[in-house]
């Protein structure tokens, strides 16, 4: 049996429930869009009282599997306008499931002008206390604030400023091991959800008492070393311990799909300042705080985070990734990683998704608000951001909303959502993901580029994308980590294993594979009962009309590819 | 036949083509929205070389017959993503008649850098000449230049600044009899479609000379008498004569449906500082330049515009009409003629709708930028707005946008256009017109209100909003003002006679109005084809959860209701 949380956030009741399903058991985005999918009026305003936000543990959660406890949060998205699941890292998952819970659901919300709490859920029950003294103060006081109230261990939960604003880029920030509210469900502006709820902070005390139990403690304990194994054999994920994301850099301007200056090239000259070896030697070179390896929950065997110094060594910002680097970096014409991880540390403190900002302020760029390559005006940006001027609202509504308002119509986004670190024109894999993503423009959801032969064509992408959806789809459906993908993408054994180990419950690799389509499904009946008509799925007008310089490329693929791409 | 002169702005070439068609005969809306419908994709970008802009003047432009000399500018709205008929007074209607044209086409669209550009039209042809010196410049001041350029008589189509910036509730100005570029096609942003072609002024010079042949000369002239007659006789267009639209303040007031506080009210404290007898009394007090009655065209025998004086005497705004005075006057608490004339005059300089704008400005007061009833905020606010600042520009992005960016969930709009100045709860005939209209929402669409028995009852008022949709439709399918629509609702002869005399067709009013009919079919089936889903015809969820205070009453239409009535 898996419990359910709800939290009525209007009249204050909760309610716990006992399921025994198997999306209860997978949890993760298998059940945060089932929730979704089945308690949110597809049609209902995202920042309304019928939405609701579910979040969802996985399977493995609690255990020992290496990168099994990110949290799925679901709900209705302000910026997308559809389903949304957005997952984040940190130690979250691991309270929910030491206190027994799968799902905790936020349901209904009280009037506009109520006052902030903070839900504290504890082995004695939940409470609602006091959280107006959080209220406009930056996630990393908030941090420190709920730290030092309920301890580094607890999981918190909680919102930045932009949030608080309803800002449609908002994430929801969640403790890392160190009690930093750093790891980011930073997608689709759930952040906004959540403070249309007036809750400012969930926090899952560190008094859990729920042991996970095993119908095989033995066979367990063999499948989860065999885990740890495959991830540190495994030539992409062990490169990410080393280089964390930034080893996409160097990948990315080889394939000359390297965002820069607004999504119209594919390649930065100098992207060699802002790679992967030069983030290494700086953060080895200033010691102090500085991580190249850093864990962003435990157990982790991957390490992918890490911790940027600034120059006097003190922690500038953790992690800084890949994506935030393209889209605060060469999308901005910026190769000064100090730019780029001040810029990163803003964003986190204020509490806004990095991609969606960055592609904003690219937005902004073009409408010659700043110049490109501009390192001060860059900052001066996220600093309007985090002092919430009208301009920095206009950049935390997304890069749709601020071209819309700053008159620009290359604006890098599907379904308002801003395309990843990976310019699409040069890559029609990545292209067909993020046109057939229900979530808007995704890498995660769908990630072809180590896989395309040729990756200007878009023939075979199809097949390609949906290939990939459902690789990228099993790890989110049960709570793993999306880079674990590599180690089990043509084998997904090692982990169902883990199931049956864990649970008594056998599922095989079609069954498996039959619940991740089915969540597709789910997810793209939503986003049509939701009014998202077909047409909402394709890139601004500009990327078929001009072609990308260094490929020669412009957008070829048809309503017709793309509706074949969401079909499941 | 009938001309139609399309002109590329992107080659340059232009191309007269001759129609004989009834859509053409009849111009205005049937002839706009069939252009639209047949020539633009209907899921193109608004702003992007596919949309075309038609001007369009209507059966009797260029005759004698009073109010018949309107012109329907037609192209897809950046601010609603449908189809847009959005027409103005002056006397552009009369000059395309005297060139021998029914409609001026702007097709595709050069680079987004290149020069602005004046087209000049004249009986010896038509050429595009340096606009750049235009640019940046306030609408008075390029109506002055034109003016200078090509005569007060000219027919001058100009655009603002706010166009430039291709802001969405940016409009069309057309020349009055003065030459001055005060007479708005306001709404749905195609001033930012005509920048988007990067034409800054359109001219038809005062050089043509087609006169109108007529079959029966002296049929002709009776009619036009009839006409006036009809007119001068109809208590409704009589009562305009005197007071204007400013008539209606009293009339909402009472019924409850003045838009008051970001229409969270329906009746204003105060509402006489700013109702038609405190306006006349004013008007003629100041004496001046100040005119209590005043026609935008030649000939008009209702004569609803004004001129009002500012306290000297001079004129301050022209013309001052009852939307504007609700949108930004009653709906922010203003209750001082002087504040509204002059937030106008800036509106009219910058080139934005009064309606959307004065509606983002309430919700931009919702969201505690100023206070309600702050005369000198609400002006300051529109100081922005004409110097096109981050807040400028949320604000001339109407209400829906700038409730996203400022986290407003009360935004009265229908598929993103403000509405206007009748507070739907308590008028479900209004509402439902709202509702309907592939226009968004839009009073002269299909105004129920003077007819409504109980306006807070939805019983029946599908069937009212549709009667009053072709009333209403009528007039724009010829290009007639609306106000003639009171004196012809229940015999549409006197209009249909004048067509005879004039060209020997005869069209029966049945025949009449299945063209009215099938234009709204082509309308609402270019939305659909633009994929605006049906939910999108809905007001936002506050207004079916929160009762209005005076009324009592929520919105309690439903989508089937709403559907119905978009059904020809």
């Amino acid at each position: 049996m898996f419990s359910i949380l709800r939290i009525n956030t209007a009249t204050r009741e909760t309610r716990k429930e006992e399921y025994s399903a198997t999306e209860f058991l997978l949890g993760g985005r298998t059940l945060s869009s089932r929730m979704v999918s089945r308690e949110v009026p597809a049609d209902c305003e995202p920042l309304g009282k019928k939405n609701a936000l579910f979040f969802c543990n996985g399977a493995l959660a609690g255990t020992s599997v290496s990168s099994s406890d990110r949290v799925s949060i679901g709900g209705k998205s302000p910026l997308t306008g559809g389903i949304k699941e957005s997952n984040a890292g940190g130690v979250v998952g691991t309270r929910m499931s030491q206190q027994g819970l799968r799902c905790i659901a936020l349901e209904d919300a009280p009037p506009a002008n109520s006052s902030w709490q903070i839900i504290v859920i504890g082995k004695d029950g939940v409470e609602f206390t006091d959280g107006d003294f959080l209220a406009g103060k930056g996630v990393y006081e908030k941090s420190e604030l709920l730290s030092a109230q309920f301890s580094t261990k607890a999981g918190c939960i909680t919102i930045g400023p932009a949030a608080e604003k309803l800002l449609y880029t908002s994430g929801i920030a969640c403790s890392d091991p160190h009690g930093v509210c750093s790891r980011y469900a930073g997608r689709g502006g759930l952040g906004a959800v959540m403070a249309s709820k007036k809750i400012i902070a969930v926090v899952i005390k560190n008094d859990g008492e729920v042991k996970p139990e095993f119908t095989d403690t033995e066979q367990f304990k063999d499948g989860s070393k065999k885990i740890v194994r495959l991830l540190r054999e495994n030539p992409v994920s062990s490169k990410f311990t080393k280089y964390g994301t930034a080893a996409m850099v160097d990948i990315c301007q080889a394939l000359k799909v390297l965002p820069t200056r607004n999504f119209t090239h594919g390649v930065m000259e100098g992207a060699e300042k802002i790679n992967a070896q030069t983030m290494y030697d700086t953060i080895k070179e200033r010691g102090g705080d500085g991580l190249t390896q850093h864990a962003c929950m435990h157990p982790c065997a991957i390490q992918c985070s890490n911790v940027y110094p600034d120059k006097d060594g003190k922690l500038l910002c953790s992690p800084v990734e890949y994506e935030t680097m393209a889209l605060m970096g060469s999308n901005l014409c910026l190769k000064n990683l100090d730019t780029i991880a001040t810029m990163n540390r803003i964003a986190n403190d204020v509490g806004v998704d990095t991609l969606d900002c960055g592609a904003a302020i690219g937005v902004a760029m073009e409408a010659g608000l700043a110049e490109f390559g501009d390192n001060e005006a860059a900052i001066r940006l996220m600093e309007e951001i985090r002092n919430l001027t009208p301009l920095g609202r206009i950049l935390a509504s997304g890069c749709k909303i601020a071209a819309q308002v700053l008159g620009v119509r290359h604006a890098p986004h599907v379904l308002g959502q801003a395309v990843p670190a990976y310019e699409p024109r040069g890559t029609k894999g990545m292209a067909m993901t993020y046109l057939s993503s229900p979530m808007g423009a995704d890498h995660t959801f769908g990630f072809t580029l180590r896989d395309e032969d040729v990756p200007t064509s878009k023939e075979g992408k199809v097949a390609l994308s949906k290939k990939f959806q459902v690789i990228g789809s099993r790890m989110d459906a049960m709570g793993m980590c999306n880079f674990v993908r590599y180690s089990v993408r043509n084998d997904m054994g090692p982990l169902l294993d883990l199931i049956q180990a864990r649970y008594g419950v056998s599922i095989g690799a079609k069954e498996f594979d039959d619940i991740v389509k089915e969540t597709l499904r789910l997810e793209h009946q939503f986003n049509s009962d939701a009014g998202i008509p077909p047409q909402a799925h394709r890139f601004a007008e500009t990327f078929y009309e001009e072609a990308q310089p260094e490929t020669g490329e412009k957008i070829d693929i048809t309503d017709e590819e793309t509706a074949e791409a969401r079909q499941w």
